[in-house]
């Protein structure tokens, strides 16, 4: 357990300033769902804010499928490459290179999740591969990275570590659960297994289970991975070689599905890298966004693990409540939630589309739970969740100091 | 020249019956777009119906991305893999392992293309890999494959092997120009380039340039492909070994934007392999929709030559009517045309969307050209130009015959 967890340092207006990121071994194995036992399991995490001597003001942020604990503010140690590209976001402020969080739009004094209130707690999935324990862990059984001997792993058994990680650190109750996409589906999975530890939820640009073009595309996404020879059956690691080419080929397919069509096309249109003429050239970038999509595959091979993409994106085409908790259907598997649900829509996401979250919508309401679903008409796909902060902000302000958000 | 082109036995009611792909070569070097020359050319071609006395029933059928000249009846060699699948298009009739052509549902006696009328040509593009000059073709300048040495051609560069083609079989003017995808894009290309020599162009699904998110698709395809090391920098012929795997994750992203989210919807779901539950593995399929990419990957990948795809998805990125003809201005363009217009464009394709035909609508009605357009309301995204059959020729039908199409 611990007390002292104002990270801060050096802050700026709006900022929660400096953080470092932080470590924690879970004490107990953990039972997976696959039946596996993992130990041990280390967690990577941040926080922001100051816990209130009642401990009731902690939010839990959980992040999407190349996320990382680094949510809010500078790191204290710049990565090499940034983490805010978590999606098809751009660095648009030029903030990245020094190392600013994946959601800082969100978290911070004054901020959607305002730290003037709330103790926002950030961890690093299980899984990952920027400090909690995944498959670029060592293997205790061997001594080397597990590689592809991790075991498969849910968005139930991400949620059981956060849940073994707060009782650790001494948070029982958390006054919300929010997440984007794979986080938002780790909310849900925190409301459905945990409903009396759950005040409220916010579930953005999320699902009660992934559309099956989604599953397509991540299906393809891990085609491209273990097809590459440097996976090696998925133990490469120590080897010098790893599967890059592969790699980078998923985080296109992955970065053009969290766009929309029409945001590209105003971003990039079909303007030719020169503009003269074309060059009758096979391989070499010829448009702009082919040069655009080969820089952020670029970017993404250099601080992602091949591994972690693998058994995130299993993890969240498995995720399905109807399935897991209701016999197949979702009335049934919501009908334990105790929290408050907001849901958070974007008209252009095509991945993640406004229809899940009314699925969501509806059952919650057929269940007579409180719920509100704002659905935000907005251009720029899946990646809204991470661009959209003003219009996020009041709502999800006004959602949790208890008000009706629609205005 | 030749003259007696019934090339059909067997005849079956509203069949061309059994057809064997023919060939010819071009006595003329082909003049390229990106300057170099091309020589020996030899043009696979299939001829269904009768050629009239005035030559002026001619019907030329272009193919898409992954199709070839069979188009229409039964292969007189029925190949190992189908082309039936030219797109997503399902095997539905389970007619493809007897060989049957691409547009079998259009080509025939009393169909969309009447062979009681018309003579229809279909030839297998430049650049192919199914009996015309593509790079898997020998290059007499080493002995070997041309691989990527083969020149980088335009859709300009295809169509002018068509004409070269048909000057030497003796036909000069053609009644129409037909094609979808790739292939509305050469009778596009046809109209823009021989105005004189084309009475009506019908253009299926396509667009006067794709659009942005398409060019990304064709983009990510093509690195799936250049990044399977067994690419060997486009040599793989003779090395025993093809960049399959590459082929493979290539044809996923394209099988799935020639569907609709909802026809994948309807068609899997989230149904498992094995319904009674998850089996907790990263590489097996486990949603049914993955075996089935799996499945339409292996077919693909025995049938079809990569670096073929390569060249065709790098011509068909390069098209572009505004920017090749017209300054910029789609308008200008077409100022050129002189043959009527039939445009099809499909409400739920997105990958071709309908606003491409109505761009070239709208281009063609400035310009007091003869133009229709219709788009048919239907759910199975670009792939429904090979699969809506029925509501397309009773349009094609009265296009041709100089009737008003709308009813």
């Amino acid at each position: 357990m611990i007390t002292a967890m104002a990270t801060q340092r050096l802050p700026t207006a709006g900022s929660v300033g400096t953080v470092e990121t932080q470590f924690l071994d879970l004490p107990m194995p953990l039972v997976l769902d696959c039946g596996r036992t993992l130990h041990p399991v280390r967690i990577a995490y941040e926080t922001y804010g100051t816990l209130s001597a009642a401990r009731d003001n902690v939010i839990l942020v959980c992040h999407a499928l190349s996320g990382d604990a680094h949510a809010a503010g500078y790191a204290a140690t710049p990565p090499a490459e940034s983490t805010r590209d978590g999606f098809g976001a751009d660095d648009r402020d030029g903030k990245s290179g020094r190392g600013l969080g994946w959601w800082d739009g969100m978290i911070g004094p004054d901020k959607a999740f305002d730290t003037n209130r709330f103790f926002v707690v950030s961890t690093n999935l299980l899984g990952g591969c920027r400090g909690t324990t995944g498959p670029s862990s060592m293997n205790p059984a061997t001594g080397r990275a597990y590689g592809s001997d991790f075991p498969v792993i849910t968005v139930a058994d991400m949620v059981r570590a956060e849940r073994a990680f707060l009782d650790e650190i001494g948070i029982r109750r958390l006054a919300a659960v929010a997440g984007g996409s794979l986080g938002g589906m780790q909310a849900l999975e925190w409301a459905v297994c945990y409903p009396d530890h759950v005040d409220t939820i916010v579930v953005i640009a999320s699902t009660p289970a992934l559309q099956p073009q989604g599953v397509a595309w991540n299906a393809i996404a891990r085609n491209a991975i273990t097809a590459d020879p440097d996976w090696q059956g998925g133990h490469y690691h120590g080897t010098g070689r790893a599967p890059t080419a592969g790699m980078g080929v998923a985080r296109m397919v992955g970065h053009i599905t969290y766009l929309s069509a029409s945001s590209l096309g105003n971003k990039f249109g079909r303007r030719l890298q020169f503009a003269d003429d074309i060059r009758y050239t096979l391989t070499d970038p010829e448009f702009e966004i082919e040069n655009y999509l080969r820089h952020q595959a670029d970017a993404f091979v250099k601080r992602f693990d091949a591994n972690t993409y693998l058994y995130t994106s299993r993890a969240l085409t498995y995720f399905d409540l109807a399935r897991q908790y209701g016999g197949g259907h979702l009335v049934d598997a919501l009908r334990t939630v105790r929290a408050r649900t907001l849901l958070i829509a974007f008209s252009s996401d095509w991945l993640y589309p406004p229809s899940g979250s009314e699925e969501l919508a509806q059952a919650l309401r057929a269940l007579h739970k409180e719920v509100e679903l704002h659905v935000i008409d907005a251009p720029y796909g899946h990646d809204c969740f991470l661009l959209e902060e003003a219009r996020q902000t009041p709502m999800i302000q006004r959602f949790l100091a208890g008000q009706p958000v629609q205005e």
